[in-house]
């Protein structure tokens, strides 16, 4: 593959989108399917990724004052059944737990034996188990507020699956916190989504739009849904976070009670908010390009990497001197608080070496040959560059510049980003502007068309649903920064007091 | 409590050991049971132990060259059928999923539906799982070692549970790993065992010995299963983590194959390796007092806790400002790599105040008042300590020598530990002795009694058995540095090559 014109991942995004994220997911070793129908396998260099993510985002919550818990896998029946919305909103997709033991069938093979009495159900959230807990842990006001999170992971039966998108079984962490006040419980559901948002923009590289979820659309329980949208480069919207606002309603249902400061009972106000190895896929659909994924530095499973070429047995020892010396010298610099993350590569395989790590997106790719040494300097490959596109530098510039230098990609990532999702959200004021932006004009690539569309509602569910039967759209958010602006409906012509974003969506 | 002559926990651990350990973890609120029968809610000052303990061996594991990555919870029947003796072993405590949705019932409830066609188990442990991955990974020499760990919950279903050390969903790290030779796949092997001794012995402060298991004792498919066994103050052993080598079992049941360098295909040879949230039982009865838990300050929720004292509004403000700048120093000290763990504790809540954290467990309490400001001192409490021993410092002497004042608490706790240890080890070469040593003398107090005793076994599986039954007392292990010495069995008088230690344990 040393010198190709083509590219490294076949198809390329332009020609099938969605096989391309499957192949750029195999190329750059991230996941892939199991045979437990509709699981994924995390390898290490997919779950490099989601450690940064946690250890960065764990750190956020932390200074919010949240802190870490953890509840049981399992939840009963009845527990679930609490919460009417709850329940139906996730029975079509729950994992049922009937039997505690497997015994000799009669033909000999294991069978279950052991039935329990009342079937438990395998988290698909934990709103009513731990709303059991904090109705134990709530009596006063001095109790509140409870601010706790889990790191866990949880299942939601999906027959459709893709990986990180959509599995049925993923890695998540749910916030759930409980307040004296509506207006606290409020405020922390926004504080949450901005936690999510600043994740998403300043580590994820990913710019989302911050708003409101529609009625139909909001979390089962819930009094108000607040989320964060990116735009992937099919132009389709995706889901990355959202922070729930769920009133009374679950402080009803488990029973948090607290005796206010005038000795009154009251019920809780609750929250909670939640974001999931979904946002692997984000960063894979904001960034990869017809090469592989492209890692933000400050998540990226690693960012150096060092090669060092060696093409006569005689340089060997030389070169990887210098390498591991260079190594070390990069490790003793700080990126974002963290050491900076090298590995080297001696693999005898050719140029296959290079490319397997633009595959993997690492954001930096060095070159150590002789004459690189001879020099004192390094040939340094960017990822967010074309593969071509390498830099002979000085070494000691290169080692004392490198937080600047991941800091520059960081950047250009967002920056580009930030760029295409303007290029792609349009304010439509016309209904057949509006339809025929989202019907593909070439129906060989039905995929890449569109894109968000700021355009009125009616806020009328009937219409909603019109727009999501006819074109497979749906209103993502009511962005919360949407200034008041009278209008009519773009579908039904009806009068609407704001813009809505309006996109196809993962 | 202010001046009580009694102790914070009832009733004591010469009282009642076990009621002890559970009083103790309710009044230190590490962990409580939760309403689904056998599995616990780990409570956030628990959690944050359980984090520390995670951070450090996740360090220690990655400088083995070890990779975390993530496999799925459930796992098909027939995956688990692959091995004989693996199946045999967990098929008593499976649990099972049976269907993917709910669906109303003919009286209205939920009821399961959408019935498997394969049941799938919940994971006890990831051999099976794991190995099908391994067994795609891999294809010729040059793909091994596969050196995988991942952090996860696992459930085995018991039906008598407690807190920490025996619960039907408990979190672990599993570490599975693949080599080319079996004298590779031992040495890792061992590797591990050492990784964890290392970490109970320099983390937890628990000492602890390292050995072989007998085989009926070995984890269900290995072929060899090296142990760590600890001593807690009830003198019985806690299993702390074991390491398996597994041979060519499991590569065989999961057709992990690969090509070697003379191009003949063999089965691969892999161990796999386990600790949990076990450990903090381990923490819970190694240190424990009749005040409370002690935690060893390097994995300590917190390590040190802030107390102003404000008898006076007007003093209100100077003591905060005093108490939140030593907060700031505090934590810009580094002790074991890690900045310092301060919190502040403002509750008015009188002498209450001070043995919360005593029965929690905070490895150090400092009272902050005017007359400390005064003498630019602290007043410090040492929980290695008794409650009434507590010492003015120089406030800048506090804070210099911090790092230190946390090793000399870490390192006599484990000096502690150590001493009862080998207090309460012993060499038996007679049978009667033996039954005496683990026959209570005190039958109120049936718990407290016996400890390690080095003995003499003849290898017999059916030996070991009897003294099991007439005794409940079971091999631990073969400790790895038992020395050769003919001797003869302590229980049957045939003729023995080694001693063994054999103990009642958890």
């Amino acid at each position: 593959m040393g010198n190709q014109a083509k590219t490294a991942i076949t198809p390329t995004r332009n020609e099938d989108y969605p096989e391309w994220y499957q192949q750029v997911i195999k190329a750059s070793d991230l996941a892939e399917r199991s045979p437990v129908r509709g699981c994924m396998v995390i390898k290490p260099w997919g779950y490099a990724l989601w450690e940064n993510i946690m250890r960065s985002m764990d750190a956020m919550f932390k200074t919010t004052g949240v802190q870490n818990a953890y509840f049981p896998l399992f939840i009963p029946l009845n527990f679930l059944e609490k919460e009417a919305e709850h329940v139906e909103g996730f029975a079509k997709e729950c994992a049922v737990v009937s039997h505690h033991r497997l015994e000799k069938g009669p033909d000999g093979g294991l069978v279950p034996a052991g039935q329990l009495t009342e079937p438990l159900i395998v988290r698909p959230t934990s709103e009513t188990i731990i709303g059991d807990s904090f109705a134990k842990w709530v009596s006063s006001y001095r109790d509140l507020p409870l601010l706790i999170n889990q790191w866990a992971n949880v299942v939601r039966w999906e027959m459709r699956t893709r990986l990180f998108l959509r599995t049925s079984e993923f890695l998540w962490q749910e916030g759930h916190t409980a307040h004296a006040t509506q207006a606290e419980a409020i405020e922390r559901t926004h504080m949450m989504l901005d936690v999510y948002a600043q994740m998403a923009e300043q580590y994820l590289a990913m710019p989302v739009i911050k708003g409101r979820k529609t009625p139909t659309e909001r979390f089962p329980g819930a009094v108000d849904t607040l989320c964060i949208e990116a735009m992937m480069q099919d132009r389709k919207a995706l889901q990355a976070g959202t922070s729930h606002f769920l009133g009374q309603n679950f402080a009803r249902a488990s029973q948090i009670k607290f005796q206010n400061a005038a000795e009154k009972e009251e019920f809780a106000w609750t929250t909670s908010w939640g974001s999931s190895t979904r946002l692997i896929g984000g960063v894979i659909m904001t960034h990869g390009d017809d090469d592989g994924i492209i890692l933000p530095p400050r998540v990226a499973s690693s960012q150096i990497v060092l090669l060092p070429i060696i093409r006569k047995d005689k340089d060997r020892d030389a070169v990887m001197a210098y390498t591991e010396s260079l190594a070390r010298e990069l490790r003793a610099q700080h990126f974002h608080h963290q050491p900076v993350r090298v590995q080297i590569d001696t693999r005898d395989i050719g140029g296959a070496r290079g490319w397997d790590w633009i595959k993997k997106g690492i954001p930096l790719r060095v070159e150590i040959g002789p004459r690189d040494m001879a020099n004192n300097a390094v040939f340094v490959g960017r990822r967010d560059k074309g593969h071509r596109d390498k830099t002979a530098m000085a070494r000691d510039e290169f080692v004392a510049g490198i937080a600047s230098l991941l800091d520059e990609i960081q950047q250009n990532l967002f920056d580009r980003a930030k760029a295409f999702q303007q290029q792609h959200t349009t304010q439509i004021d016309d209904r057949q502007t509006f339809i025929d932006y989202f019907t593909p004009a070439n129906t060989d690539k039905p995929e890449i068309h569109g894109g968000f569309a700021l355009a009125h509602w009616c806020g009328k569910d009937a219409c909603e649903a019109e727009v999501k039967n006819d074109l497979t759209v749906t209103i993502r958010c009511i962005p919360l920064d949407s200034p008041d602006e009278p209008g009519v409906c773009v579908y039904c012509g009806q009068p609407s007091a704001k813009r809505v974003v309006y996109a196809k969506a993962y």
